[in-house]
């Protein structure tokens, strides 16, 4: 069972230990692999977040490129600091402003158009900091992580406050997670009846920003069953960290701190993107294990 | 391929048609195994719905065992019709009473013990016409079908009005379909913050009425692509049969119209549960097909 860009640590030697455990059938810990079920969040934990979440860069983009937002949206944010740019007046705005964007980038596209233009999009979308690809700055040890439970018959889920349409459109190809267990924040969508077809169209309104306990509700709605596993970055994971810890057999839930200044960025209490709080004050006897990622891994990026 | 239930009719000889031509690389019908994706509604389709979806036998069952209900809601419609045992008036409340129903008999709930009870009650549970166990009144036809289908590589969905918490419990083992491919109406939930452990609890409000078009946009939210097959048996299920049959490459859409009194029922446009009305106007050019079951199929239930 190899992790080769995890440094021996306290996190590695906790997932080997686990899967372990739920795949020997003569230990107490067994779980059939039907229950073999992990989550992760996304934004920060299978990719970077830092400076703003790749949905926000996009929207930015499309609204841009649009150029026919109401002005008097532009009065207020996150929408002047769309136009300007400015990424912290934006983030102040919280998931939900973040949602707000992007539904009013994609508003009234039709099914499939929306799929089409983010496609396009992501293909040579880069970071604002270091210039690389966007699709290059995803977690190489959470990508072998992901790997290795599947090896031993895991399904995993990603559960991410960014739009669901959003990343089932990026992450299959990055992550190997299917479409169907892509879970997110939802944008109203309305059916009109056309022409005997019924035609789908984006609405504006937030109908499910999937972060915090709503985490916990869309696993049941989606997933039907509580997860054994489960991997975040932030404040807004730790209910459902905590939620599937509390579980009644073998159980897995690392929080990933971000330290990292030189080969990622170092974020936590004071950042407005992935803030980690409550998730540095655990008791050391809570079931969620937090990750140093500078210190527990030895590569960072996939390329 | 066969499906020995169903007599030569139109439907079988367009299911077969369409199975070959998608699954046949030389075809101008192909579809790719990952596209070959089928949706079923269930009450009506997959198992039997007369005289009142088994979803609200069980609520009438646990409303009257629990028998704490608020004397005011005794006054009105669906509840008095629960204590009373009248399904018709039940019925005249729509999908949304049934709902209301089943969110009243399964306020408070915690997580797991919905389950644990709805398992109890369906293994015994037996219809109040027939006497029948619930669990043979599945229809034997759709279960082939179901098969035939995942022997050429489709995925298959259940997307149904009644609540999908309720249906994850009984609908995989009757038709293999997993969990988190049951898509249903919602009841809100409520994530409390208990002793460090966030706690699920069941809420009263109906948070999704999964009927109409609304099935068009929970297959947008939990499939993330258009199907390519959809089965349904009333006019909750047309536009969702209007939007699969409408896209670009081979589709089938297949609406059953429940014709046989002798075997089953006989119901249509002047039915409160599965009213199929506007199913029997399709024109003739109509991508949806229609299923006349005492006519097509040669066996109606499991067993």
């Amino acid at each position: 069972m190899v992790l080769p860009s995890w440094r021996k640590s306290a996190a590695r030697d906790a997932i080997h230990h686990f899967i372990e455990s739920v795949t020997d059938p003569t230990s107490s810990g067994y779980v059939e692999p039907g229950d073999r079920i992990a989550v992760f969040d996304n934004d920060g934990t299978l990719w970077a977040e830092q400076p703003i979440y790749p949905q926000t860069l996009y929207s930015i983009d499309r609204l841009r490129k649009r150029g026919d937002l109401d002005p008097a949206l532009l009065q207020e944010q996150p929408f002047a600091g769309a136009r300007d740019g400015d990424f912290d007046a934006i983030s102040r705005t919280g998931i939900p402003g973040h949602l707000r964007l992007f539904a009013e980038a994609t508003a009234g596209m039709g099914y499939g158009e929306l799929a089409a233009d983010v496609r396009e999009w992501f293909a040579t979308a880069t970071n604002p900091d270091s210039g690389a690809l966007l699709s290059s700055l995803v977690y190489q040890p959470m990508c072998e992580l992901l790997d290795l439970l599947r090896q031993h018959e895991f399904t995993c889920w990603m559960i991410t406050g960014s739009s669901g349409e959003f990343l089932r459109i990026c992450g299959p190809d990055l992550y190997g997670i299917p479409p169907e267990r892509i879970v997110g924040s939802e944008i109203s969508l309305t059916v009109e009846h056309g022409d005997r077809v019924p035609k789908v169209v984006r609405g504006r309104e937030l109908s499910l920003i999937n972060d915090g306990p709503e985490k916990i509700a869309s696993i049941i709605r989606h997933i039907g069953q509580r997860p054994i596993a489960a991997f975040g970055n932030s404040d807004g994971d730790l209910p459902m960290l905590e939620w599937v810890t509390a579980g009644d057999r073998s159980r897995l839930g690392v929080l990933i701190h971000h330290t990292d200044v030189d080969r990622e960025w170092s974020y936590d209490r004071h950042s407005d993107i992935g803030r980690l709080h409550r998730g540095l004050a655990l008791q050391p006897d809570h079931p969620v294990l937090r990750l140093d990622m500078a210190r527990d891994w030895d590569r960072i990026f996939t390329s």
